[in-house]
């Protein structure tokens, strides 16, 4: 017997309290009971995503609220300036592009952070860009970008910036308001602890002005729809209802921790991570590495596959490989969400085993050393 | 004490059972364990629905994928029948105006179901119709329209069938293959027996030629990345994990049971309610009744929010009122998904209860006898 032990950048491990709150008996949406949890959780959301604008919950994956941020800001013919340092980045440029919206592309070597007055030429040099795009951690990578920095430079123009804390959000520092970020999108199963299924978009009163002028067709993703059930305690269609009733206790857990509390706990956990890899003779593959999640170079040699898959199946431990070009070449273990020290020392004693099998030269305990001596 | 009874028609209640297989520890959606779940649902789903063809497993609520009948099977210009009987016949003309999709309006009279014939007039009358939509059950009427005879009059053309059976999926008969239904389009809390946040797609061959043309933008509901990753058991975007996994035990639930049993239980308890009303003097709003609900008209004098509101409050049941211009006119008792001869007495005794207490002259236990006779 082996426990399951989910240490990807998500899903990431929900508590079993949430998962039992979830399990309760389903009430119907349009009702005061419901009400009152929408009501409760919309408030609750706002501290977690550091901002007094209202945050709006979407049944969908993390992709449909970054759809959300394309389709509702934008017009057709319209100029995005996208940052594309990895897989999800790309992905806003792939939406923006899918909707004939004029994509002008940071395009940042893999594992490097976005330069701030990189952003700040690039919107001198493009006239009449709306909207940035910009990942808080590109989960891809493992690298955190500086949004304090980007923030400066878009809130000093028109343009608005959206930032993808899918991953980010509550690992990596992010100050909505205090910082000047226009709109923050995420998902529910990262650092939220849930599972997937709910995805969030906050919104600026500057954000919200676009809304009012974009012209890209839209239905199910429509923000004016969004906003105006917001005003009722509603939602436009019918909600995840078991999916936001969890949400409800992970935030109060999350409140309780508190949010700054948490981002510590991230930060001390990635640390420690880093430093383990590191004392194992790895190296980390991001030069401005996450909260959320460390990738590693796969050590030469080694099969970069063949990690992720015995920590798998034989160490029932799901950490994540590289994705499109970075496959085999990094792997990636997640510090994200429900997860404390020894979530991490089970991870990196696995990790150490994994790769002594694999011929790779270890010395055992290494990693767990560095790791109590950090987390001690 | 009073046990919370939904008796709406969606959500539905969920079995205990699905409620704890959701509530397991949650795994990764990109590992074998959960590519084994896929494939096992969707052979499955394929079995509900009634046909050999695909059925796409999308993150959203059932309007989504609405959407995606609309946004991958037409283009900009082109031209959609759209039969409306009721808030979700206009939902579908709605999406498609929302993307430019010109729609001819096939409008009935609410409570009354479409005509095929007059199916067939309009496809003639009107050329180059790409798309006939129809609901199976229009929830917000109660109406069942005829499909099989819709599905006739549309395979002789070349125009390809959609039939949003989110509320009649399982309730009301529907030989998907049999009959010549293109696409079926469904969502998850409702005969399915899941919380909301699953919605779903079958397509044809005939359907899939008009993916390949269509030049509506999309991204998030993209049928084409569905298709490309359903051939490798995987989903475009990170599904929603504990749905999907409830709903392999909600699939395994339905087919000890018989598609054609759960149907004919629908069909055995929708019958009764009507002879329950009926036999309180109250007359049905359906012309043409489906098995998944009843919609009541709300007898003079009485106030049908009252209805609705008493029946929550005191008596713990939720019932639907009416949508929109049918508010406070109709009221709706839903006999869909898990539900069984006792949760139809026990909304029926306290429907005689609550009209008794609103000033509605009711002989207290006429509509349970009538029930009791009927499922004796």
């Amino acid at each position: 017997m082996k426990k399951y032990r989910l240490m990807s950048p998500g899903p990431t491990p929900v508590p079993e309290k949430v998962l039992l709150k979830m399990a309760d008996t389903i009430i119907h949406h349009r009702t005061p009971q419901f009400q009152v949890v929408l009501k409760e959780v919309s408030e609750k959301l706002k501290k977690v995503f550091c901002t007094a604008n209202p945050v709006f919950i979407f049944a969908s994956s993390g992709t449909g609220a970054m759809e959300v941020s394309v389709v509702n800001l934008l017009s057709k013919g319209d100029k995005a300036l996208v940052v594309r340092g990895g897989k999800f980045g790309e992905r806003f440029g792939e939406i923006c592009q899918a909707y004939g919206v004029e994509v002008v592309a940071y395009d940042i070597e893999s594992g490097k952070a976005a330069d701030p007055a990189m952003i700040k030429k690039l919107l001198k040099d493009n006239k009449g860009i709306k909207v940035v795009y910009s990942t808080l951690c590109e989960t891809s990578t493992g690298v955190v970008n500086d949004i304090k920095g980007i923030a400066k430079e878009v809130a000093a123009t028109d343009a608005v910036l959206v930032v993808d804390a899918v991953s980010g959000l509550s690992a990596d520092e992010l100050k909505t308001d205090e910082w000047g970020v226009d709109v923050v999108v995420s998902g529910s199963q990262k650092g939220l602890m849930l599972p997937p299924g709910l995805s969030f978009l906050s919104l600026s009163k500057k954000a919200e002005k676009l809304v009012e002028t974009s012209n890209i067709p839209k239905y199910y993703f429509s923000l004016k729809a969004a906003i105006k059930a917001y005003a009722k305690n509603d939602t436009p269609w019918t909600p995840a209802v078991s999916l936001v009733i969890g949400l409800n206790g992970a935030l109060d857990m999350m409140l309780q921790e508190g949010v700054d509390n948490i981002v510590a706990r991230h930060a001390r956990l990635a640390k420690a991570t880093r430093a383990a890899v590191k004392a194992l003779g790895l190296e980390l593959f991001a030069v401005n590495p996450s909260n959320a999640v460390t990738a590693v170079k796969v050590p030469q040699g080694v099969d970069g596959g063949a990690i992720v898959k015995k920590m798998r199946d034989e160490q029932s431990i799901t950490i994540a490989g590289g994705q499109s070009e970075l496959k085999g070449k990094i792997f990636r273990v997640a510090h994200l969400g429900y997860m404390d020290e020894y979530d991490i020392i089970a991870s990196i004693a696995a990790l150490e085993m994994v790769l002594s099998q694999l011929g790779y030269k270890v010395e055992l305990g290494k990693g767990v050393a560095k790791l109590e001596e950090l987390l001690k």
